[in-house]
């Protein structure tokens, strides 16, 4: 099989934070919405039913980290999480903060209007923020 | 904690098939999209993530069990699997099956259009498909 790739529409769409036990964790370059995506490494990788069990557990526990750490950066009424696929078939999973004052409120974030992307100065501070906030021992940079 | 008591916006919405070892499992009534919903029978959750590890683990099962049979009952490009909850906070996981002749394809099914209910007799038919196809042993009626 050939090696991971990043699929790159994600790689335009999204900034790298650092790297689970099976996953990238990113931060989606929209700020309108507290969002991270995790892209497990797994090359061909599409569906998440169709991984093996191990790698299964090891997402669903990086979907926990990454929703705490979501929350404790960005308080929020509600966590979204998402796996589609729609457009991007590289397995990715979402984890959204949402509030009823955010813009596509009730409705879901993904195909509502268009993204609004960090500045560099906003990014920094929202990457160095996150870094900071990962669960030690669980994330590469923490 | 007061018993387990389905939302009444889910139970509006979606038809009984079965219960797994946590959660309900549910069709929309929603004929434009194969849509099935789990609900764990956990009275006050919210956020899959705030699960305690064992019914986490539960729910991630249920989520493949109903995501395959899904495919099984309904040819699919792509299963959309979300938690959402942003309208009815009961926890509730959606797993869809898309494909790009769909009424909402590429974009999200929730809040997209107006649901088209089952006839009575359309619903009896794909609910036993449904039930037919339930992995054996892991579905109360399989």
């Amino acid at each position: 099989m050939n090696p991971f790739e990043l699929d790159p529409r994600l790689a335009a769409d999204s900034i790298y934070i650092t790297d689970g036990p099976l996953s990238q964790l990113r931060l989606m370059d929209d700020t309108r919405y507290p969002w991270l995506v995790l892209v497990p490494r797994l090359a061909g990788a599409s569906e998440l039913i169709d991984l093996g069990d191990e790698a299964q557990q090891a997402l669903l526990a990086e979907i926990g980290s990454a929703g705490n750490l979501l929350r404790a950066c960005a308080p929020c009424e509600k966590l979204n999480i998402g796996a589609l696929g729609n457009i991007v078939r590289q397995l990715h999973v979402h984890i959204v903060a949402r509030n009823s004052t955010d813009a596509a409120w009730p409705g879901p974030v993904w195909g509502a209007g268009s993204m609004v992307r960090h500045d560099p100065q906003s990014l920094t501070r929202r990457l160095e923020g996150l870094r900071a906030g990962l669960q030690p021992g669980f994330w590469r940079l923490a």
